[in-house]
């Protein structure tokens, strides 16, 4: 028995979804769901968003590709009534809000929202909820280099700005400074990077505008260049980064510890998607102990990640 | 109320264990068991192993110290039946058997045993089982440099050796190749450095013989160093030990992807002790959800390694 895939949303992740479901041979993907008229290369049948209900009993879980700022917050809620969902809801501070209001309508449709199940958050928050569990120290993480697609968009809604994207980038001696453990409040941990098409008569303004975006950019060290439409295209189809998770303490007798966790990806739409759809067996095992609710990847085992009948294998194996 | 914990074993890791648990305000140290005529610094209660049957009802949790070959085996099935039981069981080969062996008798004394709680395996686990699952790569393990306590054994146990330690240390172009997915199969993962004291007249015929003992040295590189008693007490003290853990892969069209996660420390029974006492959290949480049984780390969500009070201080600072 295959399990029945939807996918709601086909930007870049939504398409990444796509063939990572396609290349899973326990999966069926049943349909994609868009508001735009799209079509799939690899010929998955497209329906409008407003005809999910018509995939009740036939899909089993709903993959929820869209933006956090945007679409998950209202589709998240609306699918799970019908379905289970993964999603990768990636607004920090808002996850505890949104996880309670989940965990209310999950157990009362008997259904089960996964959520946060990106890198940051989900693999890092792991690492970081273990990190801080053993070492009792606050792990410290940075990002980067790659494109942070919060900060492009902060960009692109400014008045004159044809075109931009920002790279975030670490500030290698807070790097030092957070493995060595020293606390240096006045150095930032990142830079950022703004590459950016306007009209040259708006150019001064813009940069200033940029540098005053309160949480985004305000206070940090950023770097405005105006470059062409075609140098920000191109700048935009790099698709990598990469991110680190730092824990120092010291153990009862004050010798040191150290732990990191590093990642890198060429492809950012790739790896997510790829960490999504590992939570489908997830999403399967919780249903196998008729477990309903609201979860994040700190509440999954990572035994969890694998379908039950491999739990002899991963002991014997990988343990 | 306090969680009450009784030690088992008084080595190197129990004395870091019982500094552990003094060191939380949360938990009540009970007593420490051993077979030996042992002191404590801090005052802690010593008794004989055999009375442990005295402390039914009396200690909660009890944390075994001793080794995976000479202990654990035998103890922890028999303290399991009147406490629940943390361990940190590190014979790969043999997790599989004992955890069924330990998860029939758990369910039958609704209790609950957590094995294999050090850094690795343990900590390492629960990493290669997420990085399994994402890059469905196997990952690759590279220890030290540290000393291995069974490869000391090993070659203490050899006639007319007086005393002896073992550092493992990594290739580093076998871990360049794991890093960059190069399968050089003839490429030996590990160098094992010894440091042996014995009679000059054995040295020849103690070193062939190291060199020849399967599993532990024979094809692999083995350096073997004759020095004094003294020069192998003071190597000895070295307490400190690194390990790293890697995944590389593909994602859907082939973009590559890399995962690593290293740790170090100064004092390695320090660091397990560290690790050990972070599951208590876990099988408190199992308790309060009535649950019994054996359980792996890749068993336990990383939240289950905080007090449920601390879940939505997680959500919102730790995600």
């Amino acid at each position: 028995m295959k399990t029945r895939i939807g996918i709601v949303g086909y930007g870049n992740l939504g398409k990444a979804v796509e063939q990572t479901v396609l290349s899973n041979p326990k999966l069926r993907l049943v349909a994609i769901f868009s508001r735009r008229l799209v079509k799939s290369k690899f010929n998955t049948k497209i329906e409008q968003y407003d005809n999910f209900l018509d995939y009740k009993n036939k899909i089993d879980i709903m993959i929820l590709c869209g933006s956090s700022k945007n679409d998950l917050e209202l589709q998240t809620p609306e699918l799970l009534e019908f379905f289970d969902v993964i999603n990768s809801f990636d607004t920090h501070s808002k996850i505890l809000s949104e996880y309670k209001k989940l965990d209310k309508l999950a157990n009362l449709k008997k259904h089960r929202a996964l959520i946060c199940t990106g890198w940051d958050p989900g693999l890092f928050s792991v690492i970081r909820t273990m990190f801080l569990a053993i070492g009792k120290n606050n792990p410290v993480t940075f990002w980067g280099k790659g494109v942070s697609m919060g900060h492009s968009d902060a960009i692109r809604k400014l008045p004159f700005v044809d075109d931009g994207v920002q790279f975030t980038i670490p500030i290698q001696n807070a790097m030092l400074n957070a493995k060595n453990q020293i606390d240096d409040k006045a150095l930032p941990k990142h830079e950022r990077v703004c590459f950016v098409c306007a009209d040259g008569k708006y150019h001064k303004s813009i940069e200033s505008k940029i540098k005053s975006i309160p949480n985004y950019f305000k206070g940090q060290p950023v770097k405005v260049n105006f470059v062409s439409a075609e140098k920000v295209i191109k700048l935009k189809q790099n698709m990598s980064h990469r991110g680190v998770v730092f824990e120092t303490f010291k153990s009862v007798n004050g010798f040191k510890c150290n732990f990191e966790f590093k990642l890198s990806t060429k492809s950012n739409p790739e790896l997510t998607a790829s960490i999504m759809c590992t939570y489908i067996n997830a999403i399967l095992n919780l249903k196998n102990l008729k477990l309903c609710g609201c979860f994040t990847p700190i509440d999954i085992p990572a035994s969890f990640l694998f379908e039950k009948t491999k739990y002899p294998f991963l002991l014997k194996t990988i343990c």
